[in-house]
């Protein structure tokens, strides 16, 4: 399948039975899918290092870079960070894993070794620019890396014990794992097939936004594809969604602020 | 110049002396820079809908989509959005401006809709999926538009009156801009120098994180980088940095906290 007829199936799975051509160079951003299954091809140190080279390209706030990562690729150490993030297989089974960490810590201990103040670390402020640093770094690595055929998959249980992954990767306080990213070459067996997503007007807004909200259309589409792929269709997107927001789901993670308080983030 | 001859020159400015080889299809995501002055060929909506797509095929949290966007592109209101963003001429200038908007209305007014609990959208956890979710769509727009040629300019300055920028774009309670971004073809007379960043093995750590923190040798490629493009070069990156991280510097962002929980963000 060339790249434009491609693109089209991809449009026409994200939002329906639409049909829309699509720029050749572009084709390639609207494939994204999550890869949790790997094949035995080795990722090269060399491809990592371009790929970091391209994260670290993204835009960062006032040059402050606010954002390091760590590989984890040692079996020991691998098998005590797939315990952490809920056991999931795809953090095991990576050729690499990455932890995608928020850094005030190097500003913060050079500013103290030189006697300069870097007191405004400790604002939501600061905590907000480097979850954007950070998810501004990831994202480029991770088209960059579709761009070569590999995939990923992004680990937000990497936050569900945040003490035990930082004593795990000797974080020290003013870092903080955001998420983690699972790298490979996608195993054979899977398809390229991406999920829908809202439609387009339901998200992207002309000059003002409109407070009217009807799921309606986009849960009917989640229906089908609940049904095409095997997920249970009894609840809509709307129901499964607001499920993940019920305090039980979300269970531990109201941990989070009071740990992030101690670590001197999100004081003010 | 061919794409890896440009990338080679690209990494020799990140990084300093090295050099490394590129794959020709990382190239292009090395050489991202901000993007303040644009030319006057127009950018169609046809291609905005396009990249649009592109950042809704960026991951998102269990599917919750918890980003919108807004353009602004009435005079009226591109001059008001620009006074709201310091005056920043690129973000009058731009052929397309976006607010991109964290978005916990579309999920909360839906449940409520239905009779269903979301009560954890409180939760900071919550704040930050949205943080998230919102930065990998716009970097995976950010990175679809440069495929084509595109320039952009992310807007911090978004954040600095909160409360104006959501009276402007009609915002209701639970939708916060966390940044803007501006798009269009960068004027002819811009060059594609890119700025340098922190040596690699200063932001990757392999299996552990190492505490010993040591700007010197970036500070000194940085003076360098100062001096080329005529900033103040007395003040070291580590200086400047600490500057901005004052709470003088940060003046009016710690009104952030409070506010985003009056939106019902961060409460616990």
């Amino acid at each position: 399948m060339n790249a434009n007829t491609q693109a089209t199936k991809w449009w026409s799975q994200r939002y329906g039975a639409e049909e829309h051509a699509v720029e050749p160079e572009i084709a390639g951003f609207l494939g994204h899918r999550s890869v949790r299954k790997f094949s035995d091809k080795e990722v090269s140190r060399d491809v990592i290092e371009q790929l970091i080279a391209a994260s670290q390209s993204a835009s960062t706030s006032s040059n402050l870079q606010f954002f390091s990562i760590v590989s984890v690729q040692e079996p020991a150490r691998r098998e005590r960070i797939t315990d952490l993030c809920s056991k999931q297989d795809q953090v095991k089974n990576a050729p690499w894993f990455f932890a995608f960490c928020a850094d005030h810590y190097r500003l913060s201990s050079a500013a103290e070794l030189s006697g300069l103040d870097a007191s405004g670390l400790d604002l939501l402020e600061s905590f907000l620019v480097a979850c954007v640093d950070v998810s501004l770094a990831a994202e480029r690595f991770v088209c960059a890396a579709e761009s070569l055929g590999l995939g990923t998959c992004y680990i937000g249980a990497l936050r569900n014990d945040p003490a035990g992954v930082a004593e795990c990767l000797n974080l020290p306080k003013g870092v903080f794992g955001i998420f983690g990213l699972c790298v490979g070459y996608p195993d054979e067996s899977l398809n390229d097939n991406v999920k829908p997503r809202l439609s387009q007007p339901k998200i992207w807004f002309e000059e003002t936004y409109d407070q009217a909200v009807n799921t309606e259309e986009y849960d009917s589409r989640m229906a089908e594809f609940y049904e095409r792929t095997g997920q249970d269709p009894s609840l809509s997107w709307l129901e499964k969604s607001a499920r993940r927001l019920t305090l039980e789901y979300m269970g531990g993670r109201e941990k989070l602020l009071p740990y992030l308080q101690e670590q001197g983030f999100l004081r003010r």
